[in-house]
């Protein structure tokens, strides 16, 4: 954890507008959970299934909702936001650190290109021809930017980050190690026996405030444009094919693949390892559980899956057995019901046999 | 979009021999879709999802197939295979962009290695002891090739991409930033409580024509090579496990993962993110659907899949809970069946109890 | 495949304790698969799915176990544990090219950072502040290490590593290239309809003898630790969310992806593809199959899984149809049960009928 900067509950309270229960000059200079934290420290409670770590905490205050706070053992904060807010305390107590203005001598940048002064370029960066690079953005070490591409203001691209040729990012765009942005789209013509590599011709264009996490791809356009807009979060090893569109405050988790031209709604929520097909339209407020499979347009706002909860195996193994029996139990009770439906008729014959 | 070179209609009628609509000297200079095409694009139909854009487009000309020609409102050049012509048609008229050739003076590069003096050797990159690499390829910026690697001819990597020591890659491949190709196998045997690492001494050899998505991975053989046969094209975080052979002409969607030593035929096409058990053999044209898990081997050509299609979450618990109860239900419809084979003894027995 | 170390029989025999069939100047120098091994070839039979090809081997020598000795053509070293004695003579016969001692000059390394003396650090590297290179470690070419991390003794990055800042790798950790470790967590909280970033604060730890597969991400804690004990195995493209906490010995194939704040125990092994969710707790020696979903913690070891085997697409989609038809059959089931325990009523009173 880098160097922090100690404040007092006093002026979080003060800055966040915060209700506070304790003394207003408590000196507060570490960020801890609550099972681990100590006088010094700012815990927090807003997911439920922590509550009962909050009676034993040694934290010296926590961040917390109205009605939580008579069970809190230390000084609190009381917010109607707690993992907000205590993000915001986070952020005030350890700012991320920024590098330095200025260009590594080891980068390699085509004269043609612009960098802003308040800029800061890595070692062994490469930037091709006609780039813009935006103030205060950072280009960490090891990243490539191809000809042509532009990075807003304030974005940073922590390390070894690809930028295809003519693509964008606009301001605030956080992109982690390893992210693959404008590489081309599996576009493929199949043609007397063999594949013909179809030119990859779009862009890929990222708003404001995307967070792109680790090892995530996203291909640029076949022809128009693949696109983000703004305040997009993705995880680590997501894969975005070619021409995906994905509506503001849409987050998505990890190892989740959508395939091509298929458009996300905003404030979609998609869980980890799901997979969209392509061609497809999900609308605005859709929730997809963990690795789910998304086979067709979803039109409703609401929560849809496919994922199956591990078993013991040898139970699973049953039940697989069980699911390809399925076909023949269709037929058997189908067979059932119409003896149920003729048991009178043989009840009958066999009486008036009897009878004979 | 690149610079691009305008041609005219009249000039790719007879460059890719299509039947010609319209007049020979018609400019054409830009690509487009249907929808957003303007009167100096040339547009596509090849996808029937499409057809209902044909009759409003205002694309200066239309590649299509026969069949198509008489519902066009624009001029027409009309294919047998109008998505390969369209893709022939894109790369006359936005060609590949290649680096010159020449050597970056940051680049670090073995005395020992060869570079052909038509070949493209970018920024930051590292190529080690007794490679080769071939006439008019390209090693994009941020590269490293290990000792002994072999490049062949027309050959691209893009950026950022590694190659294993002694890993060969024939002519005219494409590898896509953040490839990795040869890294050891998942060798681990197992002994006296720990894992013992198994040493991955096989190569990786890639075909003539072949094209690597970004951030897939190759591993190197544990004894024998990995081997990717000709025009085998792979999507983006694929993973081929140590000892996988895949067959010419097979095309491998997104986050798709193969294990050790399984053979894929020629001419297959496996659907993103399914996965592929190890030591398994898959016949010639074999189709995997989206996010299906293969345990087999495959012997006959087909469609095969497992992947379950999203539902409302509500309703998919409740067919969870069914699926649950098929034990269950197994015994209760043999009850019943063998309910309904007595119920002649049964009514027989109360009939004649009747009659006493 | 390098340059080998050419050995005997009996050198083998004496450095392994193994039990030697064969003359102890019998000439070794190269290491084949049973079936394409020949003479000077030393080969190995742990699978038994490869019994097969032993008696048909031209393998000068071949590492089996006890029991098959006796069927073996060539001459023998009997093992307890064939694979890993194969293992241990791959490892003589092919060591770990290890690059020399020394600082790449291209490579840009913050004069506050300490590099062991016999530490390697290749081309185009990136090392930042107050960083330490533990002896004979190798940082190979392309590796970006951020401020503060520590690297242990004979730890090799291999190329093109991230090691986020003040993350901790101990010794004898092999990480392939491509690998991000320490990337920011996905932490995001929603407030007034947008995302805000929670800072990532904690550490990634990597204890001994831990090996990482090609482009792997493991994610920084978001207050304590992201952790791998010692020994823990990962495949390529494994996704470790923060604060995930996995157990010595334990083993990881490819494409798995492991939510935030799971625990997974000791020498559990988890297959290709499959999903673990969060704030889950797996126990030691849990096995999970492949392509797997696993919601709900384990406490139990053994087997689990809930794989689905692909079916020719024509049966499985009926399947899928009868799937979505077990609502409506718990239905007919029931009544069926029911028309079952009321037969006797019918049957008596058509009896009854008869009768009058």
């Amino acid at each position: 954890m880098p160097a922090n900067h100690a404040t007092t509950l006093g002026a979080l309270a003060q800055a966040l507008n915060l209700e506070l229960h304790g003394p207003a000059d408590y000196p507060v200079s570490g960020l801890a959970t609550l099972a681990n934290a100590g006088p010094e420290d700012m815990a927090f409670l807003a997911n439920p299934a922590y509550a009962s770590q909050l009676a034993a905490t040694r934290a010296g205050a926590v961040v917390l909702s109205a009605g939580d706070k008579h069970h809190c053992p230390a000084h609190c904060l009381v917010s109607r936001n707690p993992y907000a807010d205590w993000a915001r305390i986070a952020e005030r107590l350890h700012p991320a650190e920024v590098p330095a203005a200025g260009i590594h001598p080891t980068a390699a940048i085509d004269p043609s290109t612009r960098v802003a002064a308040s800029a800061s370029v890595g070692a062994q960066v490469s930037i091709g021809p006609d780039c813009v690079i935006g103030d205060r953005s950072v280009i960490g070490p090891g990243c490539v930017i191809e000809a042509g591409a532009k990075i807003g203001d304030d974005t940073r691209l922590v390390a070894q980050v690809f930028i295809g040729s003519h693509c964008v990012l606009a301001d605030r765009v956080i992109v982690h190690p390893g992210v693959v942005i404008g590489a081309d789209g599996f576009g493929l013509a199949f043609d007397q026996g063999r594949w013909l590599k179809v030119p990859q011709l779009g862009r890929v264009r990222i708003g404001n405030d995307c967070e792109i996490g680790a090892n995530t791809t996203i291909d640029r356009g076949a022809i128009d444009d693949t696109v983000l807009e703004e305040d997009v979060r993705l995880d680590n090893q997501v894969q975005i094919a070619h021409n995906v569109h994905i509506g503001a405050h849409t987050a998505i988790a990890g190892c989740v693949g959508i395939a091509g031209s298929t458009r996300i709604g905003r404030y979609c929520m998609i869980a980890g390892a799901s997979g969209i097909a392509g061609h497809l339209e999900i609308c605005d407020k859709v929730v997809i559980t963990a690795m789910s499979t998304v086979l067709e347009s979803i039109s409703e706002p609401g929560h849809y899956g496919s994922g199956i909860p591990a078993r013991p195996q040898r139970r699973w193994q049953r039940l697989l057995v069980r699911l390809g029996q399925l076909d023949d139990w269709a037929r058997r009770l189908k067979r059932v019901e119409q003896g149920i439906s003729k048991p009178t008729t043989s009840a009958k014959s066999s009486a008036t046999t009897k009878k004979q």
